[in-house]
């Protein structure tokens, strides 16, 4: 058995935030497939182990047993201890990781998930609503560009895991209705992330969460 | 000068997170009006200090200089160190606080403080985008009513900056559109809240962010 188990599917972008943390890190992991599209996060025995009703869920196998845990941005700062990578070099860079991490679920990832939740696999890209999380998302790009000027990442000059959280759906911008050339400053840090070693893309990480049978849908 | 500056508006159930904290800690503080609804926290000044464009900012006065901090989850965070109350009692708890406290913004808050603000102070309540958002709220009461079963706070058995950070906006049912006899385990819990020594409502602890001039809107 690998010391971590992601409960995961390659369409989620929060579940990449940590697969790229895992795999960036050389940690001795494992996806399992969730079945998003069939409801199995929203299951009773799915809820059993995360109420949340989501993934990513990173079980880490210890000697002393498992520890089960959920929401990305939690996983990300238990990894970037047990596997002291990623994380801050001190107290204000602390804060900082902590600030960026909790921007990126407000205000980025709860918004651009969504929209590309919508627009790609409920085909209601014209819907009102979906146009919406589409303005939330232009917002929120227009903070981070704005932030990332004269900046190689996010917190400091070295990655964290607040960059990891925050690019977690950005390596898809044609999905996500995001014009790379607008934000130039983005697009600077996300080939500076994709360049780090060991770099993969989710479609190289993750099963995915569609049932086989409708697989190539 | 007061230890604390915390730059807010009654109107803010972000801003009550923080004000909430430092009251019930006996902490040395003061508000700062903003005048929100004329957009200062959109201008220019503001977002130097704040590139998110956002409220709450807590400014911390001390021997060694200013700290300023922004994103309420960072801000409860420093403050439960450096107040030392409402923190973790060990490192399980931290984690759960820190889960807590992402799931707060990610799926409760963001949705709330967007209904409320499209139906309260947009009067769009038969928007199918406000709907949405209420709809989206609906399903983080649900997983918050089953989490709170059997259990007095979100943690553990004492209050934590997790509790404080998700009863934010959940004291203003009305302005949410929650009729809390559906969600008996958390009307119970924001009585725990309310029956903290030294507890207080927004109304009572910051000033209204509208201009002088339209004050009685």
């Amino acid at each position: 058995m690998t010391e971590f188990t992601l409960d995961c599917f390659l369409e989620s972008g929060n579940a990449y935030k940590v697969a790229l943390m895992l795999e960036l890190s050389g940690a001795d992991w494992a996806p399992r497939r969730v079945a998003f599209f069939s409801g199995q996060t929203r299951s009773p025995e799915f809820r059993s182990m995360n109420v949340m009703g989501e993934v990513p869920v990173l079980t880490h196998h210890t000697p002393h047993g498992d520890v089960v845990l959920s929401q990305s941005g939690a996983i990300l700062d238990y990894l970037s201890r047990e596997i002291d990578r990623f994380g801050p070099a001190n107290e204000d860079e602390r804060r900082e990781i902590l600030r960026w991490l909790l921007w990126d679920n407000h205000k980025l990832t709860s918004y651009v998930a969504t929209y590309r939740f919508m627009s790609l696999f409920q085909k209601k890209s014209d819907d009102p609503v979906t146009q919406f999380f589409h303005a939330r998302a232009v917002g929120a790009w227009k903070v981070l560009d704005a932030h990332l000027k004269g900046r190689d990442f996010i917190v400091s000059g070295h990655p964290t895991i607040a960059d990891l959280s925050i690019c977690g759906y950005l390596f898809w911008p044609d999905q996500i209705g995001m014009d790379l050339t607008t934000y130039p400053n983005i697009a600077a840090w996300l080939d500076r992330i994709a360049a780090l070693p060991g770099y993969k893309r989710p479609e190289d990480l993750m099963p995915s969460g569609k049932d086989p049978a409708t697989a190539t849908a």
